[in-house]
């Protein structure tokens, strides 16, 4: 049986890596990873520089592959589908081309493998659609919401309250009903300027992990501005931005 | 100045320590690990493992002590209020006891130091009070939640949906609004029996990231007994259980 590693790396920073992805990476035969792209090549940079720093096996083989691309045109689920669709059979391929039928390969997630991230959605599809078995293995890696907390220095949650994790999309049609904390990822748009401003305490960050990390935090009302201006400024400069941030309903 | 280093340890498995978290600890003077009685003792052997496992320094000093008792008498956040002030006391009496002026003391905290944890909420009043200046440094570390998806092998939100992480006494309330993904929290009364059970497909976990993991996974109406004497039996036999576990609301 072939056997697929999927492992969270964490978010940026090479040593999120834990003791049991380093492991696991070690396990592997060959680690794939994908070219995103010129503007995201500094993602897979961090892929190579973790693969350069941590596997100590000579004959694991890194492949790099083109992912197919979203077609953005139609109804976004369809879109989306469409697209796990083409991966699933990248991968497939990958897998009869690169490892035994008792091998194993490993993908290296951005962040966690859990949260926002398709690959296991993927792999659910391949193992419907392989040709052969596979044994899947999930590591978990450090998200971009426990490096935004941790450079805040702040905790996620109030006491013995609720936290939703949502995206820009859904942030703008409303704060989410029945929590007064909310973790907003996936936001190309800045949309808590479509918030009340003066209800709400910001936390934001990009880069995080990185040594190109930036963090904004005070009233809404105080710095929306500045992260919009700060945000387009830094994606200019580096050609793609990563961010995240926290929202907080203010007591009162 | 005094350096604190709030130190994700993850979640049961020594593994979950990350590459920065190991660092971290071998730049403590000195490691302050909480007993917190004999039913947890466990919890406490898994700190002291992974100090015996990652330090390198043999000048490192290891200082257990007791940590105040929650009075669970009256209102519930009065008495979190009154039990952090007194913790704090505690820590501001092992700085001043165990590290120098320029020295750094670390706290293992178990998951990440910003779900549902106190330290750096009693940090910040120790901060306040505290009669030397403290630099802080967090350290995210695995979650409960990343290891119960990895366990499970689950992505943790449906695609571009919200999640939210809440707790038992919340669910009590009934199921969260504006979504259909719940990570559950704190939860030592199997609250999910106060759900319909027909419209729920639980991802159950215990003792996650241990060798003695439990899982349970099924439509809430089939395996909720089975989870609730499961939970019950594991409890006696170890004498403490932490778990926790997604409810998926069922499409249609």
């Amino acid at each position: 049986m072939r056997k697929l590693l999927v492992i969270g790396i964490g978010t940026g920073n090479p040593e999120h890596m834990t003791v049991q992805a380093i492991n696991a990476l070690n396990r592997a035969d060959v680690v794939l990873i994908p070219r995103k792209g010129e503007a995201k090549d500094d993602l897979a940079e961090v892929r190579r520089q973790i693969c350069a720093r941590f596997i100590t096996d000579a004959r694991t083989r890194i492949v790099e592959f083109d992912l197919p691309v979203r077609d953005q045109s139609g109804e976004y689920r369809q879109g989306v589908d469409d697209w796990h669709h083409a991966i699933a059979e990248t991968y497939a391929d990958l897998l009869a081309t690169h490892t035994a039928e008792d091998g194993a390969a490993a993908f290296l997630v951005w962040g966690d493998p859990s949260l926002y991230d398709s690959t296991l959605r993927i792999i659910e599809r391949l193992e419907r659609a392989a040709p052969f078995d596979l044994a899947i293995e999930v590591v978990p890696g450090i998200t971009s919401i426990q490096q935004l907390c941790a450079s805040h220095r702040i905790p996620l949650n109030r006491i013995g309250d609720p936290v939703v994790i949502t995206t820009g999309r859904r942030l703008r049609d409303g704060f989410p009903v029945g929590a007064d904390t909310a973790v907003v990822m996936l936001d190309g748009e800045c949309s808590f300027r479509h918030l009340d401003v003066a209800d709400f305490r910001i936390y934001w960050g990009a880069y995080l992990g990185t040594a190109d990390e930036l963090l904004i935090e005070g009233l809404l009302s105080d710095v929306a501005d500045e992260i919009v201006a700060r945000r387009e400024q830094a994606r200019a400069a580096h050609g793609w931005i990563m961010d995240t941030y926290i929202l907080r309903r203010m007591a009162g």
